[in-house]
């Protein structure tokens, strides 16, 4: 379902680098991406200066002209925007959401694996190899919600989940494919339906409605509070898990956290439809503190070049990237921490080698 | 601020043993809150057949006859109620929920301690001793939203949650004096205020504008993502975490999976102002799947019995319940596990002592 048209062999690629160690780790990602493409593919690349730096300068997040122009592009890959100057809210709604939602990157797609020679918090190194399909563009996610007598003793803010059969079921959808696809077969659905019983009603009944069209995959629902638990005491369980916008935020940092840490969790948000570009990011964020100390490790937005590149079609370079973030932290000694560039460096080496 | 009136030295509680380990659970409670408490204390204690065989009987969940005697108990104490047999949601809103509203349980209270000699499933045992104050009575657990075209591909599920400034400004008062209690005196506000940016306006500005009020206390913000990452690679940093219904309930299933799980975790839903009886329960469930085999731990139970007392004014009973517990859990060798009597009649024998 994810091979696209590879005609014209030429990637036409919108790249937001942003605050922080956002372009420290895009330009990695780029140099690893040039590495691996084979000759006969063009790469053309267009920066867009967006993020807390151009906010400052500006006041703008992401003009109608930006978002025009940002369509025509195959894909976009993301740095991480950011700083501490920059109000609650603003980015997150004026451009990571806003690109979410205008170019319906209903899947957001999350692996986790627990990389050889990476620590885990986790006592005896579990064995962590699964995929989250966090659903992008519905649930509590959507803006939909208020205040009255804001900033009085009978303020009431509201916010408003909204599901959709459309939206639970293109996902979950989406979900048994890819379930369908590995070797295990198995997809756990996560949600609150004990509580949210409207919504949770939608997304039980979809998943098991849907599930009837996949027999060979073997399901399994978790509440929310549970899948954590089970997160951290036997990640092992788990092969690939559907949950809706909010869950899928929650559970895909403690994911990246039990395997290791945000530093290796790469993320995709998907249009499968191709209708609009997908958009690929580290799961990290644009960590001021670190920026410019060569300590970014740019591993995560590699990974995420991956995804890029498997969406693309180009599923022997993402399968090289991955085997090449494999062998770099197998091979690694315990030798002096490596800079930013260096780690890009010995990526690049190995794809193109 | 919990220092009840002891005046007639009586304590009149409503038991719900339920369904399960519930009522093996509760007899061990039971035992050892009649092993600690002074003489001159007149224990009574009332029954009430409430859950899932009740339920699968009568259809019924909680009658309003019920509801209102329960209301002039002294408080509650509950095993865990549900079957694999009641439809998700049917105990939940109909029994759990209807009394942490209809008694205006708005403290729902959740230690988390790392009890000397428990495994964790993190490496290493970090240091764990922090309590969540979570929201009990508002947010997305207020069963406001609804679905339309139900049933068909045009389905809309909606949930909404609800934020009051006087339900947010309660709930935080009570946390900043709970964190002014404790040495450390640091306060967490764990929200999502950067995407739910209605309700988390009002917990935000909530937080800080209480928080003037207490210029000891030490105090922070994180999203419940982030949050779900400390709690796995640093949970030593929490002291106090304040937070709404639903990012409470799940991060105190991930607080009590860290600590050692959910067989040691105990809960307070908790209504300060005594205008209702405080209910206290494990947050574990009725584990059908044990049940009757004597391999429930009954030591979450015991210790939310603990919460019970100190809940009551009874503070130094609650002392010897926690210092038993601690001293159990130290002193207990390699050898073979103990019954679930065993347990409560090792803890009885150690408070009466
Ligand atoms: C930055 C924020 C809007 C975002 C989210 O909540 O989705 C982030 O936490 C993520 O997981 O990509
Ligand atoms: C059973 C359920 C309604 C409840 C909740 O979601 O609050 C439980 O998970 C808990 O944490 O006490």
């Amino acid at each position: 379902s994810e091979t696209a048209s590879r005609t014209d062999r030429t990637i036409d690629l919108a790249v937001i680098p942003g605050d922080g160690i956002g372009p420290e780790v895009v330009a990695q990602g780029l140099k690893v991406l040039t590495a691996v493409l084979p000759q006969d593919v063009k790469l053309e690349t267009r920066e867009y200066d967006l993020g807390a730096k151009r906010w400052h300068a500006t006041g703008e997040t992401l003009t109608d002209e930006e978002l025009e122009r940002l369509k025509a592009h195959n894909a976009i890959l993301l740095g991480a925007v950011g700083d501490p100057g920059v109000p609650s809210g603003v980015l997150e709604r004026g451009l990571l959401l806003k690109l979410r939602f205008a170019f319906d990157h209903f899947v957001n797609l999350r692996p986790s694996k627990l990389f050889p020679n990476v620590t885990s918090p986790l006592a005896g190194r579990p064995e962590i190899d699964f995929v989250v399909v966090r659903e992008g563009t519905e649930g509590p996610y959507v803006g939909n919600g208020g205040t009255i007598r804001k900033g009085t003793p009978h303020e009431v803010a509201n916010e408003v989940s909204v599901n959709t059969a459309f939206g639970v079921e293109r996902v979950v959808r989406d979900a048994y494919a890819r379930a369908q696809a590995r070797p295990r077969k198995k997809l756990t659905l996560v949600h609150k339906n004990n509580v949210l019983v409207h919504a949770g009603h939608l997304w039980k009944d979809t998943f098991d409605r849907v599930g009837r069209e996949f027999p060979e995959v073997t399901t399994d629902y978790l509440h929310v509070d549970a899948a954590t638990i089970f997160l951290t005491t036997d990640p092992a369980r788990f092969d690939v898990i559907v949950t809706d916008n909010l869950f899928g935020d929650i559970i895909t940092d403690l994911a990246a956290a039990v395997s290791g840490g945000i530093g290796l969790a790469a993320s995709g948000n998907i249009n499968p439809t191709r209708e609009f570009p997908s958009m690929f990011e580290p799961v990290h964020g644009s960590a001021p503190d670190i920026a410019g100390t060569g300590k970014a490790d740019p591993t995560a937005t590699v990974l995420s070049v991956a995804l890029l590149l498997r969406h693309l079609g180009y599923e022997d370079e993402a399968d090289r990237i991955d085997a090449a973030v494999t062998a770099d932290l197998t091979e690694r000694g315990a030798g002096a921490a490596r800079s930013t560039d260096e780690i890009g460096d010995a990526l690049a080496a190995r794809v193109s080698g």
